[in-house]
């Protein structure tokens, strides 16, 4: 590997310079055998997970990388999962990484890829960031054959009586393309199709995708698919894609796709990267078939969830471990300097300067967070990403707080130094997944929509009450008359705060949540609750990220980071 | 390989019980080395032009498939292509196969797969047919990038003054989804971008497709993005998406897609399946870098063109040829004792009774067809492609009107029996392109637009004169103002009658063909003229083929066929 220095070279530039190994390497590695390879490409492969020898009941921890509430700018949650997965490996203990697909709209607008940064990065990056193995793809024409397949029931006759006012399910487009939100579709005359409002939601956003994320093989991705419900009869009754008839066909559309991507870390640590949904009005993690493929294969297993760990955490344990089996041992809390001071009152223009006070008021923050995972019966592993900017004093702050309250933490410098930077914070990971754990979702089923949500608030948010718009009042009746009560909520809430005003920084107590909305998702299995407004189609920018981009005289993508 | 008998089984189930060579195999025997081999999955591979081993001006010959004036149903061109190029592989001549990639959209409609049938298909079947190696998600991707960046550029100020009532491109779906056809975005207020009318083409009908298939490079690929017309300013000035500045961020969603992607016949014979752009307002036939490629490694490539002769092998000869210098040194045309029938006069429910003089009437048709590809200075090879029903009487019609006429012509039973039921084309096929070619595309670029249309009239279809639209005269100024004039002519035209009428069979002549309007394509390099109605954006039927669609409880596709 090069040793120059990070700082001074873009991701793309540091991806491009690492020597792969040639994808069956890694896979004979990771105790892939090569009948259940299936290559894409020179340094990418799917996983036939049929043709995996089976491990019984044996299967690797899961530490998940959970944040405290992030900065807009991120706080480097894939750069420290990679960083740890290749850190824990170089120890010698058996790891596979699992990590989410990168959505392309996102890329094209300001966003960074989904692939880490500087010397923790999956690679090839810029395949990865582009089009992968087409698993979005497949996810968007599922998604919008079943659309297809609804406006033409629609327009042949509408034997099921589908009222087209009330058609909740959207087509997706991988694009962020602001123009598609609001449309009005069928004009042009009787050919034509029938008239009706809707809009496109980005594919990380469709529910196909959640679907495709909980299932937990093809049988039950069919099943899913089946139980999605896409709108309502004139008479309010809940019609499902098994009314229609589309299961099959999407499952087929999506019968590839469902097997996990092998590629590897740049220090040659193997990776499995497989679905990708929102962690808003979605979970936000990485595949159920991955996680568990990743734990047949390992002993350890390093995956992600989106946003701070009030959201991605605490759906990964009510919704993803909840029916997965696939719950951690260890929850490691991303912190940085920077977002601590920004809890501590620090404004973003003054980020820059040392604040030790900043930071240690900031502390709140990530002491709740910290509290929180310990409710799942889980002990929390706080990993400080060092930026080049942190002073000692600040860093000292950290984890002079986390010695005095019994937390494991450790500075991870993984983006300037790869493994060798995440070596302290591999072994701190491995104290903490060696103690007995007791895991257990924060709710039960059984409580109602209501209870669960109000729990979610009160012990996770530190939040006092909830309050329902007369919508959300509407729907909650509706959930109730649909039997829908038992299913887990899925909170769509800023990731800026615990509470749903994103300028509340640190650790606010007593607010009431307002819930303007929610949405039922009938096939992942979970009732979106929104807080505020929930982008389900982003926009591009004035000066887009795309006017950079381009290939060299080589074919090499250039601009791309 | 498996004896039973074609008719009893689906194309499916006959292409499930081939055995498949793995792609490296396949590669080494078409003599491509295996740096340049980059697998996507067992049995498909892309190929890395740039690491294939320079042949200098040695390049394989041509064989164009082709065919009469179709019926609904089709002639099997597809079919006769695979056999063929079995066949001619079976005679130990160094055979490539060149084929269209099919488009999603249909398959869930009525439509079959663009891969063969019965004992002559490519494989593996339902991949190819499926989302393959994801080249048509990558074109999908880098038109809807483009029509977001316009849509955006609106939005942020629009600084080139595009006015949003000529915005001629259209976002693209690879799916057949009526209810797109014309629509209203930009809805819902100022923040939700500027609402205009627009509608979605299926991907097939983009001319991002007309330029990947094209291109002879990325280099090349990249010019000709940036030479597309998007629409107009409020003044009229043409927009390009130069202007914009999208073409480096749309190429480099396509640099992987460029590559021409490799697969087998059931018999073995290697294939590269690449592109494939609409036959009526697009040139309908496989990537120019992907015959190129094979010419580079075969001594004959077997390819094809979309829809009749009239169409496809003149837009084949005056586009693609005049281009990019790969001209047929033989035209096949496919005929059918069915087809010959319908063009004789009878009726759709009599084709399956023995007609001795409809056959003999028909051959009007099939004759022009000949007399044709004779004016571009090739020899056509007739194959009649045998169907059950044929009788022997009715063959020898064909067979006797070809010897009289000094044409070669051969039954072929490919579909029934494989390759051994195309040896006698074979034989026909070696002879014809032993003959010293003169090819020549039908007309100079100078002609000035009305005459090439004229001609094409004339010489081709047999026609007496044209007549303009209004709308179609205001585009013949407008193209002559913006210099475009020494494009070719794409025409748009019916597949079932030399004329604009559908039902005018046989060999119609002194007919006048109606412009309706022409379309400038200037980053394809040509200018679409409209002759009818020309659906861009199919409609699925009122029981859709996806219905019946699924996958099997192995993870298998069933229903496909």
């Amino acid at each position: 590997m090069t040793t120059t220095s990070a700082a001074d070279m873009s991701d793309l530039a540091i991806a491009s310079r690492a020597v792969l190994e040639p994808i069956a390497v890694v896979a004979r590695r990771a105790g892939i055998p090569e009948e259940a390879l299936e290559p894409y490409g020179r340094y990418k492969a799917k996983v036939d997970t049929d043709l995996l020898p089976s491990t019984g009941t044996k299967l690797g921890k899961v530490v998940l990388v959970s944040a405290m509430s992030p900065t807009p700018a991120g706080e480097g949650k894939s750069t420290v999962t990679v960083g740890l997965g290749d850190a824990l490996a170089a120890t010698g203990t058996k790891t596979m990484i699992a990590l989410r697909e990168p959505s392309l709209g996102p890329i094209f607008g300001m966003k960074g890829g989904a692939t880490g940064g500087g010397y923790s990065q999956v690679l090839p990056m810029d395949e990865i960031n582009m089009h992968f193995t087409g698993d979005f793809h497949a996810i968007t024409s599922a998604n919008n054959l079943l659309m297809a397949l609804v406006d033409n029931h629609l327009h042949q006759g509408n034997a099921l009586g589908i009222d087209p006012r009330r058609i909740t399910f959207r087509r997706v487009i991988d694009m962020n393309d602001r123009a598609l939100r609001n449309i009005v579709i069928g004009l042009g005359g009787p050919t034509e199709g029938v008239p009706r409002e809707t809009g496109f939601d980005i594919t990380v956003a469709s529910e196909v995708m959640a679907v495709f994320c909980l299932a937990t093989g093809l049988a039950d991705l069919r099943a899913r698919l089946a139980k999605m419900t896409i709108g309502y009869t004139y008479d309010k009754t809940p019609v499902t894609v098994g009314d229609l008839g589309a299961e099959g066909a999407m499952t087929m559309l999506l019968k590839e796709a469902v097997k996990p991507n092998l590629v590897q870390s740049m220090a040659g640590t193997p990776a499995l990267i497989h679905g990708g949904p929102f962690a808003n009005i979605a979970h936000g993690c990485n595949s159920v078939i991955a996680t568990n493929t990743a734990r047949s294969l390992a002993d350890v297993v390093v995956t992600e969830a989106g946003f701070g760990a009030d959201l991605g955490a605490e759906k990964f344990m009510d919704i993803k471990a909840r029916f997965s089996g696939a719950h951690p041992d260890a929850v490691v809390l991303v912190a940085t300097v920077r977002a601590l001071k920004m809890h501590g009152g620090v404004a973003k223009d003054a980020l820059k300067t040392e604040n030790v006070q900043a930071v240690r008021d900031g502390l709140a923050n990530l002491s709740r967070h910290a509290r929180n995972i310990r409710k799942f019966g889980i002990q929390p592993v706080v990993a400080i990403n060092k930026f080049t900017l942190d002073t000692d004093a600040e860093l000292s702050v950290v984890t002079s707080w986390a010695a005095a309250n019994g937390i494991e933490c450790a500075v991870a410098d993984v983006w300037g130094q790869g493994p060798a930077g995440g070596a302290d914070l591999a072994q701190a990971v491995l104290r903490a997944i060696e103690a007995p754990g007791d895991f257990a979702p924060l709710y039960d089923l059984d409580l109602g929509i209501e209870g669960k949500i109000l729990t979610v608030v009160r012990e996770i948010y530190g939040g006092a009450d909830v309050e329902y718009s007369a919508a959300a009042k509407r729907m909650l009746k509706q959930i109730h008359e649909n039997g829908w009560d038992n299913l887990p909520v899925c909170m769509a809430k800023t990731q800026y705060s615990f509470s749903d005003d994103p300028t509340l920084l640190g650790a606010p107590e007593g607010f009431t949540l307002q819930v303007r909305d929610l949405i039922p998702k009938t096939g992942a299995g979970f009732i979106v609750a929104v807080t505020g407004a929930i982008m389900t189609m982003p926009g591009l920018p004035k000066a887009p990220a795309a006017m950079r981009m381009d290939v060299d005289e080589h074919g090499q993508a250039v601009g791309l980071f």
